[in-house]
């Protein structure tokens, strides 16, 4: 496919720098913008190429990738008389991995459609770590013939990819619903941790249990940092998480619909923002369970 | 080992039935007694010899499995001055495997000791289709030295065993907590399959992408049921599943732990019940997200 | 106070229209402006005078009410470079009713300074039909030299007033605060009536005893409503009760304070807005705990 | 009535005692019994006759009043082959004020029954303080012919008295969802009073207009309370509190209705209790929602 041999990649925070990395080593040419400049520039030495603003990174672009910080930073760098949709090459492809609402997948669709470009919504689902060692897992939503002449190239980014239907908003409310559904078992895991160390029971112990009933590596993950307690380094923060907590309560706003669980998780989130958690990494919102039960909170 | 060549087995539900054919199998010599006798009946076919009454089944076997329906049964049939645990031979050991609470499990513990006997909770985690293809996962807790002793027995149950302590209690916390972690990933899971379809997706298609993002057999399993609706064949009644949440939140409440999670998932089952749903399989208990949502219940 | 013999009101529904009838009978000359002219039309007869446009109907008026449905309607009314707030006459006074988030009062109130007007924020808390007889509340806030001039204006709509501070955002936010707490006692009456009326208590029985209780007019009036089912006649609808709700739900994550039982008028509201019930009185919204306890919805 | 002139009165605390005085100006004979001896000899100053035991108080009663801590107590004292029904005089009545499970009163009515007395309910609603400037009310339940016997007996203890029927688990049934619908409101209370003060509100402004809102005696004293933080002298003990949510849940679960608010209340009863708050004013509990949104606990 000679058309994405030119690569423009927008946002190089953590995610988008290790894709950025993995297109590198696959040939391709990559173009990069990033609005704190010094994180682009450190990709470089990997072969990169730093435009100085995000429309001239697109220019020559066949496939445009976008990772952002949500419906805000998407909108005011791709929309309005001056975004990057209007300066892409007609013809050109937006695959957009933002995790942001399915109206705002919606609104760029159009957008798109109206210079000419094509929208494919790509979402992906991982912790940046799983990135480099392309363990990521991708859903894409969009029109199918142009899925599929990128599908070749989006493949080579993780282990898997699922294509869902032709509305782009499809694919951002799978990743919108799916971080809901993995939040959810980092609150059950803390709660039931909680009950088992008030107990006991050795958290460690009982993370090993979990591990085998549930056999997936996300609760043996998760279920190993809450045994231990909230590590240094921080994987996604505790803030994002708020962030996402927010946007599936307002996703599910505007289709009716309640979601009980997704009001613990806000409460507790929103606790542990007003308590000075934003940096911890998300893990240590299981740290209001502990509070509430009397234990020492470790964030 | 042969002293376990005389197994008695107390329960002969879905679960025990499946555990006392791989006894059979493996050779040992299996007297099973339970309180509806049509059930135990069924596994003379296999090879067991069914008691006329508990203490009669017990008469003799050097170790005593037991599944029943909750605290008050295995105090029925354990407790009191007439109970298994005073018909039980010195030396014996109970190996119990019901959903009891930590409380009852010390105990019982606290019985056998009196009487010479020694209780060894180990209650497991699976379906009861997974165990006749030994696929269960056993928790063991109590004595060390006599659990060393049957150890080899147990393994052969299941695909795997935790031992966690000496304290009994320990086990059947863990059982009731992770039982609580399947209940929440099942409430989890109904509310964002019901945001999902609400939004347009395809809950298989939903359902594709979670299985990939938890990769855990659990999720793949109950996000194919919630996708495709309640089955008709009930592997775990939804009144079952009312009563383990029941049992955490008494457990929880002994030690002063709230468990917010706990709480919606008791809301939606009682509802269930209320709304006639007892009898169904307890993933049917997502069908109150849907309704709350404005979808019609398939239950 | 002669200044405000001229006045305008703009906002001419259920609220607004009471308390411009009880301006007339007090003798002031009031041009009204609603959206849709029809209801404003109807005040003729009452003696007001209906203007074209909204920049009409404050064109020589010293006080400038305002009763509009939200946020949105604020700010397309009032801001904007050919807004109301830019057509007042300098030195008015804008007493803003609506219940607005307490942004949007701080907004309002730096628009008008940069106009040479005033804004004080005055929401009032009552039903519409305690507005006729004087009964309402009123809760005032802004420059306090400016709100003691109109003071006596005010004081004549209701049966009192509490004046807050210099901060208009405070009188909107303990109405909307205010809100909640009535909501909340809504919903909890609702729980608790379910639960008598499937003990074999009569509801009404319940209603007198609680009656007595809390002795609070509140409480006497729902009470009666959900002892006896909704009522046809609509006094406040469900739909914008739920956006009551949603008002403090993002008041209260402005400030990050989590409100458990907001989120669970939250999941109220909206399933009663997903099963067609955004039309009915309020006082519905407790339907929904009858339908999860088994009990026949009324609405 | 001469038949009540001679009154057991069973259980002394704060609002047994301040009853007991006021049957002894009112010119009854009194006798009192109290399982800490010393809280009934301190009424012997006010003429009270204190016996040794529990069955000697009712000895020639023609009424016996109680007032325990709940069922247990209840049991405990007069169930069982010595227990005080079985003591009373064969038509003397049993007038049951204790907060218990309406199956505990349906128990106790059968047991008078066997014993030829009668059991009346007769819970009453108001703090300790009410008690002495007879403001309670009352709620009976019971045979309507002994009701009306000792109605004008009962009427002088309060401000006022509703009869319900002939079921006295009914009289229980209002008492405890009477009590959650109080507790409701000072959650509701403490979560917008939070909200207020994060806003910049003045806690004891906000409190004056909910005063003028709900008009209620009982809005008034606790939103006075939480204004101001929790009181020194406890009036009703939080653990008391934690009692009577555990009671709601329990009484609400044997029919089935989920109680979501209860839910939230139970949550928030427990952590306080987890936090060390168990002997403060139930009051108290509203500092977790404080707490969750990063303010400073005054408990």
């Amino acid at each position: 496919m000679n058309m994405a041999r030119r690569i423009a990649f927008i946002g190089t925070g953590n995610m988008g720098g290790a894709l950025i990395q993995l297109l590198l080593e696959d040939g391709y040419s990559v173009t990069v913008w990033n609005r704190t400049a010094a994180k682009a520039q450190a990709l470089t030495a990997a072969g990169a190429q730093v435009a100085r603003s995000a429309n001239d990174a697109v220019n020559g672009a066949e496939v445009v990738f976008s990772i952002l910080g949500g419906d805000e930073s998407v909108e005011h760098v791709f929309c309005g008389t001056s975004g990057v949709a209007s300066a892409m090459h007609p013809g050109a492809v937006h695959v957009g991995m933002s995790t942001i609402s399915p109206q705002m997948g919606d609104r760029l669709a159009r957008l798109h459609t109206e210079h000419g470009s094509t929208y494919i919504a790509c979402p992906v689902f991982g912790r940046p770590e799983a990135a480099p060692v392309r363990q990521l897992w991708l859903v894409a939503a969009g029109e199918r013939r142009t899925f599929e002449q990128i599908q070749p190239l989006l493949e080579r980014l993780g282990r898997g990819l699922t294509y869902l239907d032709e509305s782009p908003a499809h694919a951002h409310l799978v990743k919108v619903a799916g971080n809901f559904l993995i939040a959810s078992a980092i609150e059950a895991m803390a709660e039931s941790f909680t009950l088992a160390e008030r107990s006991g029971v050795q958290p460690e112990r009982f993370a090993e249990v979990m591990d085998q009933v549930f056999r997936s590596p996300l609760y043996q993950n998760y279920g190993r940092m809450i045994a231990q307690g909230p590590p240094e380094k921080v994987g996604f923060a505790l803030g994002w998480g708020l962030k996402d907590v927010k946007l599936v309560r307002a996703t599910a706003d505007a289709v009716s619909v309640p979601l009980p669980i997704a009001d613990v998780l806000y409460q507790h989130f929103t606790a542990s923002v007003a308590r000075g958690r934003a940096d911890k990494d998300w893990i240590a919102v299981g740290e209001i369970a502990r509070e509430m039960a009397g234990l020492r909170s470790r964030a």
